[in-house]
């Protein structure tokens, strides 16, 4: 509610819409995280989820929310299979299966394409779908009114770019780069506080929109110990490029200087750590996903420009001339083409680091 | 929920989103009624509304919904209404002022442009935003879910054209009409059947989705008793000049005599006998609503062409041609200007019918 916390500070970003380079024609990645996540929401949920204390003095309805839902379609597969295993759950704690209704909403930035979203919603859901825009870093929904929430890559975006990066005055002054390295310490320190206070915010919202005992299932970019920041190297290199054309006076150094991603991609440890300082929710399970991959197939240059350019394009435009944004996208990609074997050569790595799953319980309260 | 009620028989026909002709820039009319009703609406409610009862056994959420809610902004100036009218029952109650939380539901057509309605979302509102898409001749909400329905200005559209008025075998066959007139009783009649049908599924819909106690508030077209139906006029009007551009070889007679416009504007007789033949609502007010005219105002050719538009523009641009439309709205206001002062003279009429207002409760089960 607006008069509680204001939405004014957060930035909006959203994922491209329709198109060549749509999210919803590049989300593959989101996709198969999907699939990897599915059997394990459901293990986890069929574990925790105790349907008496949850519809506790409340109808038989179940609301669903998930929380930076993009246009779709992936946050259909998502929400169904919470919807199906709530019923499962239902039948064995010996509720009919026609017992439950089902309320979904939609929550992404006002932003978002939520035109498109409504008419792609699957003909034969069982569920009431709604829309709710606003950013996740505040309230969205009244007090104790949501028994499931899910966000799937998309809590690794920052509110907004850390103050410190964009002030000449201060250590922590990203000129030149448009995002961190783990050798500049200021820098890192920066986004990883902004990650903090979005994170923090984010829980102690959702910690009074749940109901005692909800379920909360949250996805998104985060590292494992010991491993290369596949996401960083890849955002480095964007940052290189953008530098390379200044020089050739394509664009002017100081609009580099002053983009910067608002990503940030935390270590698994660090969530843990926030998650447990701020005591509202139980983890249950936090796992990190990877995929195999198989070991004879080059990394792909082309497909790997398509799917960043589908969330980041609209950063892209936002700052720079948009003329100058497809050139970009072309040089980044010669740029991949050149340097993805060697960074990430076949035979170092044969699984893909698809980020990290926490399935966390409401605390009794 | 889909599996209980199918959605698919229900036509969409959204109201202009934007431009010269859209409905935001061109509902005046829906303003004024807005303003009319505020008072009679807020009166009923004080009267009517128990908090005690509705908040039984759940939180302190109070769901508001408000059905063919179009783009903004007379949506939220009548739902800011119900939430002020709350507030005061709920201090007059003795609650305090902040103990209600207030989510709000928004929901017209698939089709509607919610991405223009969020975007002009209040900056102060004091409620949780959401948007529901899909038609309110079927189920939009779990049981027993919602406080306060509204609904202005969108009862009168029926879920789809009469089959029989477009079967050649039918003797309701509206052939070179648009509408119906009152002396075409099988055609009227199948305009009626067809009001009867969608007003009882709207009813037994919302009747399931309010609770024990709710209040609805329902504005929309709809004939006093002994009063020129004056949008039956200006439809058949619209109707002429279709069958004149056909005569002129424009468009074809065919295309003319599928085309209907698929609104009904009941008796208020009728309508107040629906809702008590249904049984699930009591009606506490039911008014006509009028506006004072200033007699020296000639009846505006030009306005009144455009008002009806804004409404209409998006049905005729679905059955013929774009490029006849244009002509179409042209021809129109030239019929208008010769017609209106005498179909509507000053001196015969000196207020202006803005429909008919009706709250309910629903009944206690």
């Amino acid at each position: 509610m607006e008069r509680k916390g204001s939405n004014q500070s957060h930035e909006e970003f959203p994922m491209n819409g329709q198109g060549e380079y749509s999210y919803a024609q590049n989300s593959n990645h989101q996709r198969l995280t999907a699939d990897v996540t599915k059997h394990i929401i459901r293990e986890a949920m069929l574990e925790m989820l105790d349907l008496e204390t949850v519809l506790h003095n409340s109808s038989n309805v179940i609301r669903i929310a998930d929380l930076g839902c993009s246009v779709g379609p992936n946050t259909f597969f998502t929400v169904q299979n919470f919807i199906d295993t709530v019923n499962l759950k239902s039948q064995s704690q010996g509720h009919g299966l026609d017992s439950l209704e089902f309320q979904v909403y939609f929550n992404d930035h006002v932003g978002n394409d939520f035109n498109t979203l409504f008419k792609s919603l699957p003909e034969d859901k069982q569920y009431y779908a709604a829309a709710v825009p606003g950013s996740f870093h505040g309230r969205l929904f009244p007090e104790s009114s949501i028994h499931v929430f899910n966000s799937t890559y998309a809590l690794h975006w920052l509110s907004r770019v850390p103050r410190e990066i964009v002030d000449k005055n201060s250590p922590a002054y990203n000129k030149g780069k448009i995002f961190y390295i783990d050798e500049d310490k200021e820098v890192t320190k920066a986004y990883s506080a902004q990650f903090k206070r979005d994170f923090e915010s984010f829980l102690n919202s959702r910690a009074l929109e749940i109901v005692p005992g909800g379920i909360m299932s949250l996805t998104f970019l985060c590292v494992p110990p010991d491993t290369k920041n596949a996401f960083q190297v890849l955002s480095n290199i964007m940052g290189d490029v953008l530098v390379e054309m200044a020089n050739k006076d394509l664009i002017s150094h100081e609009l580099v200087d002053s983009f910067n991603i608002p990503i940030y991609t935390p270590a698994s440890k660090e969530v843990i750590e926030l998650i447990q300082k701020n005591g509202k929710f139980e983890i249950e399970k936090s796992e990190f996903l990877y995929r195999l991959i198989d070991t004879k197939r080059l990394p792909d240059a082309q497909k790997t420009c398509m799917s960043r350019r589908a969330w980041s394009e609209g950063l892209f435009k936002k700052h720079f001339e948009e003329g100058i944004v497809d050139e970009f996208f072309i040089q980044y990609e010669k740029q991949l083409a050149e340097q993805l074997t060697t960074l990430f050569p076949v035979s170092d790595q044969n699984y893909k680091d698809l980020g990290g799953l926490f399935v966390m319980k409401r605390t009794l309260v």
